[in-house]
């Protein structure tokens, strides 16, 4: 017997940058810890924001994160659609680049994870808004 | 109890670049409306084109899709395999770096995705075939 | 009734650079036969290296995805996060690029992936070390 629940998670505007978010997620989705074997999706209903995993400890990785995907790509390409400033455009190729979702195993109640891993919002615009998630939690029980 | 089903999609010869093709998937799996809560995994059985989610509004995005891939990932790199021609190992890097799925949350039988996303096809060659996807389709249904 | 299993696989050290893991993650999850509709997650506890799908004959692919990805996130940019050697802060965006999972649809007993289809274990870093992966296994049952 499968067990599945859906929450929405609506985050505050950040900072265009790489941020944590693990513990806002888990916050969302206390039914998790019942979860014996199971996966954990988070998907971001946004095309210039997106997920990954990645290091949660030195924020200067963050900080990198910003640096080599603006080299990766650059606002000065010639691109067409720039109605929506210089940033926009680079920031859809970025979204797709990193990805609309991130899956994550859990096992026994807890996400089973490398201890250096962690969520990541991934804003890609200069002036973003708030941003919202679709958590979406599957699993089986520990008592079924 | 969990419902399951797989059914496969063949879409026909794109040209090079990225195409939205979130209703063709749509329509290929209508068991999709029954589900409560649920996901939509859908998989490209190929290396050379890949899925994304992204921007379903401006044309442009698409065009400008290309413009960026093309300038992260150029045909004048020094690559070993070359026999498929020059657009063959950038596709597959472009491919790997989009992705060969996309998992998609759904919500009382419909997509939960914001309204300004869409499925993509990225197609990486300049002369490609037809091209399969895998749809998995899980959820808990309306009446269970 | 959803069948729910999950293993953990220790790949050893690899050297920099994309390995074919396939038949190392099929070997380490039997059941995988019994299911007859479902999705094999593969997770790596890592961010520093990570994995994909990727062509799985020519091993030249794999050579040139290491010439493209050190293109495309090159260990010259201005990094600050420095202190693991140049190739830490590549290795952590590289891995965000490729992704920490793959997902992979299931039917009757086998991998429903086209043929020319492999899971790659991208290793971003100079000296690594063994590499832990998570195996989750979902689907219906072939007799159920």
């Amino acid at each position: 017997m499968s067990y599945w629940t859906q929450q929405e998670l609506r985050l505050p505007a950040a900072r265009r940058g790489f941020h944590l978010i693990t513990q806002r997620i888990l916050d969302a989705i206390p039914e998790l810890s019942e979860i014996e074997v199971g996966l954990l999706h988070v998907f971001i209903q946004h095309t210039s924001a997106s997920l990954t995993i990645n290091e949660n400890a030195d924020p200067d990785v963050r900080v990198d994160f910003e640096t080599a995907m603006n080299h990766a790509v650059p606002e000065s390409l010639p691109y067409v659609h720039t109605l929506e400033g210089p940033d926009d455009m680079p920031a859809h190729v970025k979204a797709s680049m990193m990805g609309s979702s991130v899956s994550v195993p859990i096992k026994n109640g807890r996400l089973n994870v490398g201890t250096w891993q962690g969520i990541y919002l991934c804003e890609h615009r200069d002036r973003a808004s708030s941003r919202h998630l679709v958590l979406t939690l599957q699993g089986k029980r520990t008592d079924t």
